[in-house]
């Protein structure tokens, strides 16, 4: 059942919160073996959602998600609720205040159902949880918890984060919708900072309209977070569901990684491709490309030491057990790039955000595979964040659609990025290409 | 020209944000004789009215107050502007972060004219602004600055504070509409506290549905409010113009203090009391009602002293140059509430709270004079908050609406109050109630 769908369900009285939260409880219960969720908070939901039944029957006012369920990956700070990042280090940890995204999903009425596993401190160590379309894979990652919830139906939408690819990519793994909006559109305050510059919030659900409308709720001007800023927001529901003034115009960039496609994932956005035909422009990636990808690892490995190099530090041989060997090679990897290589990467990225700022006057958005291919096996990890890379860099907003589909019947995404501050017209570009391939 | 026009002309390409706010700034220049304004940010105002109109030409997202002209009580926290809260002891004071409340109008495209005049510390010692409808006259505080710049036409729209009467008043002796919505609306998170049970903010402008389109703006849950809720608010603007489903009901309170309403006050109120007819229903105040003016003006001074008794102690002779002398009455007078008279206050606030959650089921709103007449002289102070005491320690929402006309010609408004939360259903029936004496 759509975000959408539940919000008018509940206003008319066809359903109650309670009935929708108990049933999504059940769902996680049925499923503990996928390994979603870290926390579970059965009885504040339900508790909630009671509340939010008793203020529809008195005739207060609705909010945009009354009584709508919503899991929070486990890098985002609830008060009260358990907040330990993926990392031993962290056991324990239960913050006091909410984080900022978390007062508005309570202004609007939502239901927070718990918190969703994430990698370990949002990197590469992958955790437990499976993919619900076939558990011998990975959901991907870092924001593991948060698809597989969309996608096994735990919830109708759950947010995330992406310093590189860790919404789009576990969206695109676990056959769900997801956007990453423009920087700046969703306050940071209160998640985990792994990187100031490239940290990015994300959410996933099961239609263009249901992650507009959490985007609608979650955007915000906070002054506490650097990267928030003080402009109008985007109406992205509205976006997603608005009529295109004329039919947009696609760019198609050959990019350095796309040897590493999969077979299916070629034939697939070949396909997609020649649906479109003259609507799509091809190109070759510029040079530059490859420079951008260098200055994300750059940035990323650099801040990422900084903001949480403590947690070794701390630890007097070096060694912390608080977290897995590969977040403290990542560490020690961070610690490696010097000033001058992080001021260069700097450079890069503005580079890119010039780059790109040029494009969408004559296309509105650039499309491109969400991932390589379908989801590894658990066994290989969470899958190679590089179709994200350059869009996370530069900032821009990025949806997928799970449209194609693999050899082992595992989902695909198609990725669309546009314009900065123009996730209102990529939804709504998205929304398009959506219809006219059903037609 | 109200706000919502000013939305709708800037959207549509008919005038510039720049060309509004330029005229602002002219009337406030031509109008410096009254006093209104403690701080004018000229260029900071211009700068931002130029990227409001940027944005609109680049057909980026535009805000609900996109490019609007607005001011603030000089006890409202803007980033790098003055906010010297009346107070001498205060000179100087430039605050690093935006209160809560500035957050959201620069999220909605607002434009922060300046910091209006409040009296010292949002208390009884007048500051110098005069009233615009005749400046031999007091605007009423403490948001005296507010009440006038809306109804000098400086600005279509003023954010204040109320924790006696200092919204409702001023409007009242100014001829503006205002509003002072339920208690927990609108955060207070970087306003000066004076009373933490009673501080509340409250809105001006120049009808109902522009001070509705302010308060959905400036409304949200704000966890480091204690008083802020974390619930879905009403739709103030669509309340304001909405249809009533019947035609409402209304209470008259013979309240203890109309001994003290001038004649034309009472005079104005009878007539309009008859205009309704068989809507209202006449009954006598509660005799708790006393009790709860007297708990009130505990509860009030009790944590006045408590919040700013250090600008006096701070001074060896126990006398601060910082404070008037009425100021520092106030907080000598605070001090000698004990605990147990201030705990009985409390519980008495509990009783108001109590006794008015079971009106707004029969009645839609209690109707009363929004002060006990015109605007005193200016020599005689800034009026009494009276007609307000008993709806604000409840933190019940009220509105004032420019309906009467005393012997001097000068304004006096009608209080309407409604149902803690219902503000929406608040102003329905205030728009009921003007259109059905326009008739």
């Amino acid at each position: 059942m759509f975000a959408t769908d539940m919000v008018s369900a509940i206003r008319d009285g066809h359903i109650t919160s309670r009935k929708i939260v108990g049933s999504c409880l059940e769902r996680i219960k049925a499923d503990a073996a996928l390994a979603v969720w870290v926390h579970v908070d059965a009885e504040g939901a339900l508790a909630r959602a009671d509340e939010c039944d008793r203020l529809r029957q008195s005739g207060r006012p609705l909010g945009r998600l009354h009584g709508v369920p919503v899991g929070l990956k486990d890098i985002i700070d609830v008060a009260g609720m358990p907040c330990e990042c993926g990392a031993a280090g962290m056991a324990g940890r239960v913050p006091e205040t909410d984080a900022r995204l978390v007062e508005a999903l309570r202004a609007e009425g939502a239901v927070i159902i718990g918190k969703t596993v994430t990698t370990e401190l949002a990197f590469m160590q992958a955790a437990a949880t499976r993919n619900p379309v076939n558990p011998a894979h990975t959901p991907g990652g870092s924001s593991s918890g948060s698809a597989a919830a969309v996608a096994a139906g735990h919830v109708p939408l759950a947010v995330g984060s992406q310093t590189n690819g860790s919404v789009i990519r576990p969206a695109s793994f676990c056959g769900t919708f997801a956007i990453k909006p423009t920087a700046g559109i969703i306050s940071r305050t209160g998640v985990l900072a792994t990187s100031g510059t490239l940290d990015q919030m994300g959410v996933f659900g099961q239609s263009l309209e249901d992650i507009g409308l959490l985007c609608d709720v979650l955007g915000g001007y906070d002054q506490r977070d650097p990267a928030s800023y003080a402009r109008p927001r985007p109406g992205m529901r509205a976006g997603a569901a608005a009529e295109v003034p004329i039919e947009p115009n696609f760019l198609w960039f050959d990019m350095p990684y796309f040897d590493r496609l999969t077979p299916a994932a070629r034939d697939g956005m070949e396909e997609l491709l020649g649906a479109l035909g003259d609507r799509v422009e091809r190109i070759d990636a510029a040079e530059s490309f490859a420079g951008f990808i260098a200055a994300q690892k750059i940035i990323h490995g650099h801040e990422y030491a900084s903001l949480l190099g403590w947690i070794v530090d701390e630890s007097p041989e070096g060694v912390s057990p608080g977290i897995s060997q590969k977040s403290q090679d990542a560490i020690a990897l961070g610690r490696t790039y010097g000033q001058d290589a992080y001021d260069e990467a700097q450079e890069m990225r503005r580079q890119a955000m010039a780059f790109f700022a040029t494009l969408f006057t004559e296309f509105d958005a650039v499309i491109s595979p969400a991932a390589l291919g379908e989801a590894p096996l658990f066994e290989e990890g969470t899958g190679d964040p590089i179709c994200q890379t350059i869009f996370t860099l530069a900032g821009l907003p990025a949806v997928t659609l799970p449209l194609l589909v693999g050899d082992r019947d595992l989902p695909i995404g198609v990725q669309l990025a546009g314009g900065a501050e123009e996730d209102d017209r990529l939804l709504r570009t998205a929304n398009w290409m959506l219809t006219a391939l059903a037609e």
